[in-house]
């Protein structure tokens, strides 16, 4: 055979062999829907980091395309869609299955539970975890905690909140546990999508409404329609993000796809709270400083009434479901623990700073 | 040309061609050493779990081979082992390093200072980790938060603390800034090594000693030794810890290999904060329950008296070095408006929950 002859060969050999090679690598190409607006601050924003930092690390091979709420399917169908296997991820908050699954609110947040560190310590280290996919393990989908938004504010009032008096009749803004707990109290509830929040108080058709945090109601523009800022907020104090896998298409990745993907939810985790904290407090600054708004505590009263309150509907929910009951009594023996270290932790230490 | 001869040909170019396809992924084999003892919880065992995660990511691509303290250098030549390229990695605290760099003492921990989730805004939303980074550059090192200790408690006393009064004299192991303080206030502070502390306080040399919290204390049996057991950790409210990396090594890395390091130390730092959580809650129940040990909060005027001799003392670190005072004044700034957040949020918060 001839030199020539030989180039041809090796030439032919390395054009067949170069696909080849290269398969061995295998490509996803994912799809992730979210709960949230497009662009909507920290949430979708980082979710989409998320999505770009995975594609660094797998060099490639795992590309994730996000769509906001309702671009792909409406927001509030994001479970359902990553359960179907319509798409193989979504982000969004536990408590907006509850309707499906009632105990997947302790698993972002309720009234008068547990702080960001908290959560996170009885995931990893208290069962907390363990309960979340045993919960969603019938559906085929598999959770890990993924942001988390720090205490949220207790609201925007129209009118000081001198006692619990001043709570009935008020008619307020606030879904979900928080909602049947004021209920409870003599406030007339309403929900309202976000959208819709702004002009309802600037009009008067609601006295009050909850959102977020400082930094998500000043963009919401909210001091501009009400003048007292209640903390805190008692109801959310800790909501946590979730990132939703469904089980099958996780099964399909191999192991270092899988590990890529862990990693990345537990620094999307401590993201998503490092902007809260960070953009919370550069807003309150700006709120109080350029805005005058008042920022208020709830009198006492209020919060000792609110807190039987809560009891009362956590009993109400456990007696109708028992998933609930077992979460709750598991969350609830976490948290006494919790809180006996926290009060001589950060409670006290910032009872010190304050000397 | 015979079929036989062509699958001869094919053969031999598959044997050229094996290693050349497999060396277009490069592998790493890096070394790590660390400031902790062998095995040492949550600190040695989480970064072990680190270079794990990062091989199993990397598939094998990056692997890293960590020693402990005295292994391969002197737990406190960890920085210049990295800085000098004689490991491509490190794992420690920057207070570690203050002799070299005064101004590293804020990116661990300075008394009276911020907690964790206050730490963690300052370094990536409030400009900390470009000043950290910008200390560490003219020693080729790149430094990560990479862990968190949480509010560590006062420590552990033989005599009651009534008043300012029953700490002149007192002979109690504390190292740092927090020495430096409680010296001024009449302490006679004392630097013990691990190793020791325990034996130095149960006969009597010592008076008290701080130490970690309740985890590493309870594991240190200090409660054997002392009955008193102090809090809050004024001295240390969030100790960071730190991955360093050597510069020209990082450089080294392909952009995905970068990725993944970065995304696994802010996964790590997350882990050690909730491992300290959770583990923490749990000693501090045995402690009090089985142990019986008294846990007792500083009396005001002994914070107050401390509170002011931290200023005296920073101020005085200030006026020694430039970079000191130009990353105090920094973080002071960041520190008022996170305290000020703070009080409505997670201060305000645990007073709810205990109304």
């Amino acid at each position: 055979m001839k030199i020539k002859k030989v180039h041809q060969w090796i030439c032919l050999l390395l054009i067949i062999l170069a696909p080849i090679t290269q398969a061995t690598e295998k490509k996803f190409r994912w799809k992730m829907v979210t709960t949230w607006p497009p662009h909507f601050p920290i949430f979708q924003i980082g979710v989409e980091k998320f999505a770009k930092d995975i594609e660094d690390m797998s060099n490639g091979r795992l590309k994730i395309k996000v769509s906001a709420g309702g671009e792909l399917v409406p927001a509030l169908q994001t479970f359902d869609a990553v359960s179907q296997g319509l798409v193989q991820m979504g982000h969004g908050s536990a408590y907006y299955w509850a309707g499906k699954i009632p105990a997947a609110q302790f698993m972002s947040a309720v009234p008068f539970g547990m702080t960001a560190k908290g959560m996170n310590a009885w995931f990893y280290k208290g069962g907390g975890l363990k309960l979340w996919r045993d919960l969603y393990q019938p559906f085929g989908v598999i959770p890990f905690p993924a942001g988390n938004s720090g205490v949220q504010m207790g609201g925007w009032f129209k009118k000081k909140i001198n006692s619990l008096e001043d709570l009935k009749g008020l008619k307020m803004r606030i879904p979900g546990l928080g909602g049947k707990v004021l209920s409870k109290a003599g406030v007339a509830t309403k929900l309202l999508a976000v959208g819709e929040i702004y002009t309802a108080l600037e009009r008067g058709n609601i006295d009050a409404t909850e959102f977020v945090g400082p930094f998500h109601d000043q963009r919401l523009g909210l001091y501009r329609a009400a003048k007292y800022y209640y903390y805190p907020g008692w109801h959310e104090p800790g909501a946590v993000m979730e990132l939703i896998v469904n089980k099958k298409a996780w099964q399909s990745l191999p192991k270092d796809l899988q590990k890529i993907v862990e990693i990345a939810t537990r620094a999307l985790n401590q993201w998503m709270y490092n902007e809260f904290e960070g953009l919370n407090i550069k807003a309150l600054r700006e709120l109080t400083q350029q805005y005058k708004v008042e920022v208020l505590p709830f009198p006492d009263d209020v919060i000792k009434e609110l807190k039987r309150l809560t009891v009362e509907t956590l009993e109400e929910e456990s007696a109708k479901d028992a998933k609930f009951k077992q979460v709750y009594e598991a969350f609830k023996a976490f948290q006494a623990d919790h809180d006996a270290w926290n009060a001589i932790a950060d409670e006290a230490y910032s009872k010190a700073l304050a000397k």
